[in-house]
Formats: structure tokens, C-alpha cells, sequence
């Protein structure tokens, strides 16, 4: 079986997690070797990274601080889960991967687009080989965010405004790889959304 | 008074440390405002990340992940403690800085020289305005060096040929950058090794 790696991407409330859970069970009942992640973290040295970059003061890392950590939890992640299990053949499903730095520290954190393309290019090197990005209105979003506002509120911080940057920092980048993206609209039941995602897989 | 940003760099057991304390007090007689510090580390965040690389087993992060661990740790010294105390007419003497990562992680961790460049360029883009090299038979530094082992020995655990290796590429850049290095020889007693230092400031 040839392993492959999978990302969900979205604003936040978007419903992506909800989906990379619902398409990590379907493979499974299919018969697949399936890894599901996330980002920032996924792996034991990642994690502890993500601890360091969202406990505490949100103030006390700058734009450029807070983007080496997360790539050196993205390059940790990479070595030693997605890397490994894509080797042996397994589907790597990640909730989130390079694209939410592009539009978090790219385009709404730190205006550091280029350096975080940098920092990809000579450090990370690897997309997957498909993205759904989970497309839905920034209003929808942001209440179905707040709603379930735990501790780790850090992305979720952001008014809706901020949410309407975020969701057109991702549009450019899906029409800037069409042929690794799928948006998907999310605005509906999550039955018709998880249908979509399977009639796009590679 | 304009500030100044100077560096010690040199092998294990060159000497550097004391020679950066000793000219941090020469220059406080002076009644100069003087900041000593030290990499990695140096401001709170980055003591954060010293921790998180430098504890437990050395093998559970990359070449990679190390370096952009510790660059992290550089930016966030350069931004909270170097450039305020420069831009307030104090002395920084800081005992390692980027070229420690150059011999380091660019030559004989993980040869990743190119990698080091591309990061200190898009990061860090600074460079001490003096850079004393204290340069010794490694030899005596190893000497030196296992005679003061403690805890955090992940610097010291290398042998002859590896430090001899690490010489090389110290005085490889120091040529490379002849206006902002100094040589000095360290197989010397600590006064003499001393009054160069200062004969040698900016």
C-alpha cells in the first residue's frame, strides 16, 4: 500500500478537525494504516515545543520567535511521525500543517511571508499530497470557535475581521496550488462535507 | 556613550568564559554600563529553549530541529536583551554567539553550513562589532574542559579530533572575517591573554 499524507486547513470553527477524525475512521474501516495528527505538535518533541510556544504570556515571543518554534516542531513532527509513517505505507491525516504558518505568521501574526517561506524551503521541503481546506464564513466560524473555548485559546483569539484575512490568506493559497488543494465548503451538515472529502481523495 | 556588542568564542576550555568576565569587570572599573551574557541562553525565552535542548536524552532532536532551536533562542536574545542594551550605550559581551552555530551545527553536528547561513541571514543578520577568538591546543582545552564537568556536558563530550576539527573551522572564519575577528592565542597565563583582549577592543 502506498502511504500518503493528507492535511485539513481552515479558518477557525471550520470544522476540520471534526473532519480529519470522520476521514481517519473511514480508511480505517476500509482496512488502512491510518496515523492521525495535528499541528503545532504531533510528535512527543513537538508537542513539548507547542507547550513552550502557547503556555504563558501570548506576548512573550515575537512573530519571528514563535515561527522558528513552530518550524522546529514542524521539521520534529516530519523526522519522526509523518515521515515514518508514510514509509511503512500508512495515511498520514494532519490537522493542520505549513499552510496555517503561511497564514498565521505569513500574513495575520507577523506580516513574515517571505521568511516563512524561507524557513519551508530550506528546512521543511515537503506538502502533502492533498489539502482540504475546509472553506466556511468567518461568522459561522468564530461562533462555533467561542463556543467551545477551552484553555489553548490562542487561535481562537481573533475577531472576525481577523477571520475574513485568514479565510482570503487561504483561498490565494489554494488557487496558488490547484492541484494540491480541494476547497471544500463547509457552510453545510457534516455528512455532505465528509462525503466531499472522500470523492477527493488522490 | 555608543554601545557595543562583543563576542568570545573559542574551542571547550579555551578560556573564553574567564576572559569574558575579566574584561567585563575591566571595563565596569572603567565605569562603563556592561551587560555579560552567554549562548545559548542569555534572556529568559531563550534559558527556556536551552532547557528544552540541552536536558535529557541528546538524541531526541535532529541536527535540524537543534538548530532552529537555537536560533530561536538567539533571536529572542538578540531582541529582549543584546539590541535594548546596545541601543543604550551598554557593552554586551557575550560568551558564544552565531559562530559557535556555525562550528557547531554548520560543521560538526550536522554539516549543515548552508542551512546555518540561510537562517542567520532571514533571523538573526547581526554580527558582534569584535569577535575574540581565544585560540588554544585543543589538547589543553580538552584538559581543562573534563577537569570542570558538570551537568550540562553536551558541549564537552567530544574528543581530541572532534575538537581539533572545531579549531579548525573557529580559525577558518576568523580568516574569513578579518576586520571583526581577533585572534588571540590562549596557551597562555590568564593576564597575558587578558591585556590583548583589551588591547584588541574597538
Amino acid at each position: 500500500m502506498t502511504g500518503l499524507f493528507l492535511s485539513f486547513e481552515g479558518i477557525d470553527g471550520s470544522g476540520k478537525s471534526t473532519q480529519a477524525r470522520r476521514l481517519a475512521s473511514h480508511l480505517e474501516d476500509l482496512g488502512r494504516d491510518v496515523v492521525l495528527t495535528r499541528e503545532p505538535g504531533g510528535s512527543p518533541g513537538a508537542e513539548e515545543i507547542r507547550r513552550l510556544v502557547l503556555e504563558g504570556n501570548p506576548d512573550r515571543w515575537s512573530a519571528e520567535t514563535e515561527l522558528l518554534l513552530f518550524t522546529a516542531a514542524r521539521r520534529d513532527h516530519l523526522e519522526r511521525l509523518i515521515r515514518p509513517a508514510v514509509a511503512r505505507g500508512a495515511v498520514v491525516i494532519s490537522d493542520r500543517f505549513a499552510d496555517s504558518t503561511r497564514v498565521y505568521q505569513g500574513v495575520t501574526r507577523g506580516d513574515l511571508r517571505g521568511t516563512v517561506d524561507a524557513l519551508h524551503d530550506a528546512i521543511i521541503g515537503v506538502e502533502p499530497d492533498r489539502t482540504f481546506l475546509i472553506d466556511i464564513d468567518p461568522e459561522v466560524g468564530l461562533h462555533r470557535a467561542l463556543a467551545r473555548r477551552g484553555q489553548e485559546e490562542r487561535f481562537e483569539s481573533f475577531g472576525v475581521e481577523m477571520q475574513q484575512q485568514m479565510r482570503s490568506a487561504f483561498l490565494d493559497l489554494a488557487e496558488q496550488s490547484p492541484e494540491r488543494f480541494v476547497v471544500i465548503d463547509g457552510n453545510r451538515d457534516a455528512d455532505s462535507i465528509a462525503r466531499d472529502v472522500i470523492a477527493a481523495l488522490p
